[in-house]
């Protein structure tokens, strides 16, 4: 569940998204908060380096978002192999980017052999996911997944909490309503587990496993 | 949704299998239908060959088929990269099964220069998976789910579906209680739209999108 201490392959991204970045036909652009990528629209299919920026990745069926990552990262390389891309970016911050397309890339992999390298991302990618699917089957009712991201905005450095509204976090990663959330913060603040002020996680105790 | 008309990677599967297969360390295991494997017990990691045999890879912590695959298939290569392992193994037939640790698959995988092999067999179970997981995400109810598997069974050879009890099929997938089963298999056979016998299906028309 600690997806957030989860170590990003840094190293991996940063070598195959300069391959990307250096490529003559990689196109540079830049990409606003708030902005939305979609690296394959059913008919093309391309792949992104992000040089600079932080962003979110989104599951295209249910446009929850799965988990964030900062640059350096690289978006849709799975594409060589998978059939279906359920995936789209939002930004989180202003973004440097690289976009090439699929074909281009495949013929950069093989030109370079960097199989490892890409299999390291895809498998941290996987792994992401996978801890999405099992948090949100595991949750057998609404309190475990707030309960779950309360900890996860807890987790997050001082100055985004401040500016993170735990109901646009919640929801935009679950599918519950803001009437539901609303009597769970509130008893949670009651019983003193919690404090909140105007959506703003401000203080957490400790978290009680039932509800 | 249709993964039954997927591609297997057969060829990379089986080499790699070979790999495994002839490592001085693997040990060779004959499983009985109905039998349990699992490559991770969260203590020791292992690669595995199935050389012969049919099975389902099994959601650990839900405890539901995901998928089924027929040999040749290598099971638990992404642990190599993957933080977590979330599935285990029930095999459909009798199996011959060749069992190697991780640490000298990694090994194998070095000398042989084999991580492009890796990558196909990694994105194909990553494709199945997500299969399972956004038809079980856009499912808005158990008719749909019911409805899918359905299809499903009316796709698998005839021996096979004659054989397969909608309900053990239906209940080993996804969370619907055999009542709320019971009740929907019946409506559409009064519909006219499938006929079954004994949880048997024999005939499928056309399965209505609503319910």
């Amino acid at each position: 569940m600690n997806d957030t201490v989860k170590h990003c392959p840094d190293t991996e991204f940063q070598m195959i998204g300069d391959l990307i970045k250096n490529h003559p036909q990689a196109e540079k652009h830049l990409f606003i908060k708030g902005a939305k990528l979609m690296v394959n629209d059913g008919k093309t299919s391309q792949v992104c380096f992000v040089e600079q920026g932080d962003l979110q990745i989104i599951l295209a069926y249910g446009d929850k978002v799965l988990f964030e990552i900062s640059a350096p990262v690289t978006i849709g390389v799975q594409q060589l192999y998978t059939h279906c891309y359920n995936y789209y970016t939002i930004f989180k911050t202003d973004a440097t980017v690289w976009l090439l397309d699929i074909e281009c890339f495949k013929t950069v992999v093989e030109n370079n052999n960097i199989w490892h390298e890409l299999m390291v991302v895809i498998c941290h990618v996987m792994d992401r996911i996978d801890d999405y699917h099992r948090t949100t089957y595991l949750a057998t009712n609404s309190y475990d997944l707030v309960k779950h991201c309360l900890e996860q905005i807890w987790q997050l450095p001082e100055q985004e909490r401040e500016n993170t509204s735990v109901f646009t976090y919640i929801m935009k990663r679950h599918n519950i309503s803001r009437s539901s959330i609303t009597k769970i913060i509130h008893s949670l603040n009651v019983g003193g587990y919690i404090k909140t002020k105007r959506g703003i996680l401000l203080q957490v105790k400790k978290i009680p496993h039932g509800y």
